[in-house]
């Protein structure tokens, strides 16, 4: 049985960055995040394709292991399209082209077996659709939600009763300021936790993550890297690795919920070092702990040695 | 005996923010640097200011307990002024004018114990009269090293070479990208630490600070403010105390660097919350702890739990 469902967009992508280019790809939400989620759990997804979805593309996620039952192939139609290129700082994705096709009519209706699936990914879609699969499932264990700058600006209401209801909530750093209407990240994290998310994440690309939890923030860098090819999918890879590694340990608490994000983080580095998801299907055994081991040994910082905060020239002048 | 010597400007600046303003008030590199120092080590400074310098900033490093035998008056002269603003983002200033003033003909000599001063902070000048210094120090533990976009645009060659001559190159991520020609950070840090220096530091501000060594790369968050009124000197006290808490340390090994990081990280979080040195003259005992405490506890990833990477699931697809 499926322990872990993604809802979102499976797509085409055909992206350009100063790496190289690649014309309509595997891409979308739902794609990278259940195929991360399925290094660790057993996934189904919800989504829709047209007919001129590849089979190659099917055979990967069959391989994988991923269930398939929920993805509907429309008949006669086309599948989702975007068509975008990076500059070479890579933290920006520029859209040349969207072709919603078959996913303009998309209305996410899930199987009577996913309904009761208990760790749940609402990938980025609109709020409305989220809410409705919200309607549709039995007691999930974990909710987590990912969002962009189109809903907070012209759908906020909706998508703040979504924000109500779950327990994670994935924003980059662009979207907390502007739903907060803040500047600084400390502020937009401990205001979005008071919506109801047990945890906010503020995605940080190159900067890493900021955990926001209600007895406080644990900071994870990024996964330092050296050469990234493609940025597309990185978040929807850190999500899908989150939510599956928690379906795993099977116990949602705060550790390990940082646990998650130590996975999620690795994950992510994989995605971005090859277009499409060329690299996300190829992880061998070993380089994923290998990475999220390097990653906790790039912050485990040494006591501050006995004594040396505590002199008296440590006391401030009283009157300036 | 003064344990940390700092070299650089000694300012008078006239700074607006989105949170108020303050005009003529202390500023420059050595003055932030320095103050920093001291509530480690006993520290001496030089630079030179002019007449109109106000005898209360004096008092200020008097009662810091400064050495002031480095720092020149120039008769009929006027004191470095600076004067920019920030915008909401506070992430780069702006400036409006800079009047070198006294500044413009600075020529650092040393006193005769200044050159046996053991720990130096070469705080942001003209890199060949950085150059200068070092020929005047003798056999010193530690050098670190600041330095700007001017200097890396018209002098390289000059900057290049103090860099192959200090223990720790500061450099914020502009910087380091314009140094290197190159946008990624990770390829950044690790080219300058094979120019010389032991360990490379890359502030980031907000997101913190990347810490280069030989045998590898330590990430630092910023520590967590809501309420930031000015950035400026951020960076010098960030450096100042680095250099005083290593002097207080007296032993330079890789891990007392990122404990100085650590406290370096802590004491720039406290200029920040209000203008000029208005808040670093003024930190009580026990707060620097306590931050450089949640800083740590931030940064403390669990283990994963064991097997948890282990399954076959993460045996990935042998073709695609």
């Amino acid at each position: 049985m499926s322990q872990a469902l993604i809802v979102g967009s499976v797509a085409l992508d055909t992206v350009e960055t100063p790496h190289g280019k690649v014309d309509a790809a595997l891409g979308g939400s739902c794609s990278y995040a259940s195929v991360a989620a399925s290094y660790f759990t057993d996934v189904s997804i919800v989504g829709v394709v047209g007919e001129d979805f590849p089979p190659e593309a099917i055979r990967h996620f069959q391989r994988r292991g991923i269930d398939l039952s929920g993805l509907e192939t429309k008949r006669g139609g086309k599948t989702f399209h975007w068509s975008g290129y990076y500059t070479r700082d890579m933290n920006q994705a520029h859209t040349n082209t969207t072709e919603l096709n078959v996913f303009a009519e998309f209305h996410p209706k899930l199987t009577e077996a996913q309904r009761n699936v208990p760790f749940i990914f609402l990938a980025n879609i609109h709020p409305e659709l989220q809410l409705d699969v919200l309607k549709q499932v039995r007691n999930p264990k974990l909710v987590a939600l990912d969002t962009m700058n189109l809903w907070i600006d012209g759908h906020k209401q909706a998508l703040t009763k979504v924000i109500e209801r779950v327990d994670i909530l994935l924003v980059n750093e662009q979207e907390a300021r502007q739903y907060c209407e803040k500047v600084n990240l400390i502020e937009c994290g401990k205001e979005l936790v008071t919506l109801g998310p047990k945890t906010v994440v503020i995605k940080k690309g190159e900067h890493g993550a900021l955990l926001f939890q209600k007895n406080g923030i644990v900071y994870l860098p990024a996964y330092p890297l050296e050469k990234l090819k493609d940025p597309t999918g990185a978040g929807d890879t850190f999500a899908g690795a989150m939510v599956g590694y928690l379906a795993r340990l099977g116990e949602v608490n705060d550790e390990n919920l940082v646990r998650a994000v130590n996975v999620g983080t690795c994950m992510a580095s994989f995605v971005v070092e090859e277009f499409s998801l060329n690299r996300l299907l190829r992880i061998q055994p070993g380089e994923l702990r290998a990475r999220c081991q390097k990653l906790q040994d790039m912050v485990r910082l040494p006591s501050l040695v006995d004594g040396t905060l505590d002199d008296v020239k440590l006391v401030a002048e009283a009157t300036v």
